[in-house]
């Protein structure tokens, strides 16, 4: 079995924000250098021109994806000048935001260190002064991607050079003359989630969001918004969910549904919007069939994948 | 990632049942047999002293698979001699009986054809008669398993000499003199699975099973008993789900749950024995929360191994 090692073995996502949106040959430019190193799978590409920002999504082991991601700022050094940038989203670099997030059996530790290394080259072979933020943050005040950024490019390369307490963690006190900085991190993987509601009322969605939601004393790790969608005669409770462990996704569901019901309001259907990862999906079956004594390992393929790779130690 | 093919490609499960369940030593060689085939992977394992019978689950790819039944096979007839075989379960041959399961994309029609190439090395390269049942069966009469093995070993090998219909699909007419014959299949995985109810009252558990099982009109490809849980002072409605795509698991749970709501008893849990295919698992995660437009591709670790496929192509 030594070729048939677990692909979920010490798997990472890594979710690239480029301050371009617009030039699709530069898009394709950005997404070649990732997809070029072996073993980097490119999942997922989003671009919004009034961003003027791209999202590349890819995945693969802990080499490969720290060898795409420093590839991936050294093209976007190459092909964008910030000086001459312009986009509503706020930006501070040409490979803006870096995260690495955990997959399958990793660990949100073992992408701090991934996120540390990454940042290392980046500064030390490009140039690039970096700043570290949530997880993989140094300084308690960098944990907020929002602070990192403030001012943007024009401002904080004007602060980092006025004020000591405003530089890179790693390079500086100047930011690269036209890629700027880069703001790289670890997080926990976020699910983007709907829960459909067969009403027009808004207010009803309005509600349910407001009680779900962390921010007002709901469930914990969840955001939430009331929307309509109007072209189907619906309501939209449109969630958030940036920790699947800590809130499961049947939780979110299932409370969902209890608040409908209490309105007298029919759930029509849940949606993903993106990819989630399996153990989320893993866990909603098991909350919603009250599966006792379950274990991962109960999984015929879960197993298969952990005995091969014993097999090999 | 020329090493990174996904083990859950062309993944197949196999389930001797071999005529010892007594002698640990003898269990024990016949188990090496099988994990002695690199990529043959033992997920399980269980004996029956009075059926005298063990059964070893092990899984891999095709080619490992058919070696490690075929030294099965092999082991089996070195070490078991049915003349002197007593036990309370049927059996016809020292490997008693021999599925092949589909597992992850993995077809039946794929492991029919897998079951016939085992077959015929069992009989070219041992010496040991085949016959065949269930999908791989290839006389309708032999579909089902029972109907095969009826007369056992000693009625058999009398019937297979005397009546030329009742011969060996493979080989024969004369059974192997002390291995019998080998009952090889195709079939998809069966998964068990019990709800356990907040009642004592057996009847409940009784009515309800007889309402879901397939015999009595209820859902298709479900076979199902009520039990009492004494100790626990709750009822058990113990289904065997034979085709998980056809009646999937969620719907049979939220089936008993509406039942057991009828009668005014409260669902306790349900309960895995064994194994469940991780198909079974999420397809029961996306009927309960409603998800629609799901894609088994949306889950990331899913969409990983198949690009990482695609890129070896």
């Amino acid at each position: 079995m030594e070729s048939e090692r677990p692909l979920t073995e010490s798997l990472i996502e890594c979710v690239p924000n480029f301050s371009e949106g617009r030039d699709p040959a530069r898009i394709d430019a950005l997404e070649l250098a990732i997809s070029s190193v072996p073993g980097a799978l490119v999942l997922h590409r989003a671009s919004d021109p009034d961003h003027n920002r791209s999202v590349i999504t890819f995945a693969g082991k802990p080499e490969a994806v720290i060898e795409a991601a420093v590839r991936a700022a050294a093209k976007a050094a190459e092909l964008i000048d910030l000086n001459c940038h312009r986009g509503v989203h706020p930006r501070a670099g040409a490979l803006d935001v870096l995260p690495f997030v955990p997959l399958g059996e990793t660990t949100l530790a073992q992408c701090v260190t991934i996120a540390h290394r990454a940042g290392e080259r980046i500064w030390s072979e490009l140039g690039i002064p970096v700043y570290f933020y949530q997880a993989a943050a140094i300084r308690p005040d960098r944990v907020n991607l929002e602070n990192v950024r403030r001012g943007q490019f024009e401002g904080l390369r004007e602060a980092s050079l006025a004020d000591a307490t405003a530089r890179p963690d790693l390079g500086g006190p100047a930011l690269h003359p036209t890629a700027g900085a880069v703001i790289v991190g670890a997080r926990k993987i976020l699910i983007a989630y709907n829960v459909n509601l067969k009403t027009t009322n808004l207010q009803i969605a309005k509600s349910i969001a407001k009680r779900i939601r962390a921010s007002s004393g709901g469930l914990p790790s969840v955001k939430a918004l009331g929307l309509p969608l109007s072209s189907r005669g619906l309501v939209q409770v449109s969630i958030n969910l940036t920790d699947f462990e800590e809130t499961p996704l049947h939780v979110v569901y299932s409370e969902v549904c209890r608040l409908a019901e209490a309105e007298g309001i029919e759930v029509k259907e849940s949606e993903l919007i993106g990819l989630m990862p399996r153990k989320a999906l893993e866990a909603a079956a098991v909350g919603l069939l009250k599966l006792a004594h379950f274990d991962s390992q109960d999984v015929i393929e879960n197993r298969v994948e952990t005995l091969a790779s014993l097999a090999r130690r």
